[in-house]
């Protein structure tokens, strides 16, 4: 099945970006009066019937409207510090969003090798992997931050049920799994923050800090896991506990 | 931590290969003296101290031995039809190893694309994989066979928990998640296989002999997962069953 993305929609009708036309019409022959599938990145899909199949610019009229389409019944949010290779954190935004999350935070530690990230890749990345599993949402890539910025923004947000990957030395934090924090989340949660350190792991002031703004520590289990394997973790943890 | 490896041990004695000796005495100037880990591939770790630091052939003595060391609670193997483009299974094999497997078998489906595998480059990032995240134990690469074959060669195996990743369309089997199959493993079981179709999935008949081997279909959830991301979710549910 291909799928189409654009955001330009209006009065029942839906134009293609020039690239999205041009895989559509010059690649693929679509012609008007053809009937194509297209998603707004919103979590919408739309059957259409193409009425001008320019490969500048092709547009539809929308037949039957899909909400929700390929969606998942949790909301994640998933804040993982960039790798020191970017193959890797590209490969744990495809899989992420091939298994279903609500966005990406790139966070940047005290310990971070890597300070700077292109979110141009990133997002070419998360719109095709979006199309390939069927899904009418692309997960949103919000702006890098700190560590501790990201920790601070979420101090005042109750209904979120916030965990940081993290084991304390001392015995100061129980270590529980991301598997029994899940089964342990309160009712009024509405959505899930899982915070994933850099390679160099977190400092002892971020975690401190997370702590006191309700972070709560979990373990992946025994196995050594890189980071972009620990975020993957997670994000298979949220999907299991809610749909396996 | 640096790991090395060798399976040439013998009377308290090991001698490292040619190119493990390399990077352990030429890149890192190890010398006569200092004490090195060094994993057989076997399961256990030992502890040694360096008696020749030739950068052609390096010996050491073992001081302490470490079994099981980074072991997992569970016998897993993962049947994974190759994918067409070799990254996203190599991508799978260094993951899979990473959160913890026993063994990987290439099973070639009636639909399968590609029909050979070359294992040279699986085994080196199986080594590597299994060196960074400090097991002891390298999972172990069996030679590719049909998936008919793999199928039969379990039919007379009662203690091993099978499970195919197949929707039946109609409803002649029930679909319960890996979870569940999982949650409903027989005391007996000593060892679970799961069967990973290829991009074109199973043909009729494959599913059919499976189900006739005693083989459990199970579902992963209703994400379209790419087949190395459907074999990875396997092996985190088994992960997250037994030690999470």
């Amino acid at each position: 099945m291909e799928i189409f993305y654009t955001s330009d929609i209006a009065g029942g009708i839906l134009n293609l970006g020039e690239e999205e036309s041009q895989h559509c019409i010059k690649v693929l022959r679509h012609r008007a009066g053809d009937e194509i599938s297209v998603i707004d990145g919103e979590g919408t899909l739309f059957r259409c019937r193409i009425i001008s199949d320019s490969a500048k610019g092709a547009s539809a009229e929308i037949l039957e409207s899909f909400p929700d389409w390929g969606g998942h019944p949790y909301r994640l949010e998933m804040a993982v510090c960039p790798t020191k290779n970017m193959d890797r954190y590209e490969w744990f935004a495809e899989k992420a969003c091939e298994i279903g999350l609500d966005s990406i935070v790139p966070v940047i530690g005290e310990h971070s090798e890597r300070k700077v990230l292109k979110p141009q890749r990133l997002e070419k990345i998360l719109l095709s992997a979006t199309k390939q599993s069927l899904k009418g949402r692309i997960p949103q890539l919000k702006e890098a931050v700190s560590v501790k910025e990201y920790i601070g923004s979420l101090r005042d947000v109750p209904d979120r049920m916030k965990l940081i990957a993290y084991c304390f030395e001392d015995d100061s934090h129980p270590k529980i799994s991301i598997r029994q924090a899940l089964a342990d989340m309160p009712e009024k949660c509405q959505g899930i923050s899982v915070l994933i350190g850099p390679e160099g792991d977190f400092s002892a002031e971020e975690a401190a800090l997370a702590m006191e703004c309700g972070f709560i520590p979990v373990h992946l289990g025994p196995s050594r896991l890189r980071t972009e394997t620990a975020a993957l973790t997670s994000v298979f943890a949220v999907y299991s506990h809610f749909v396996l």
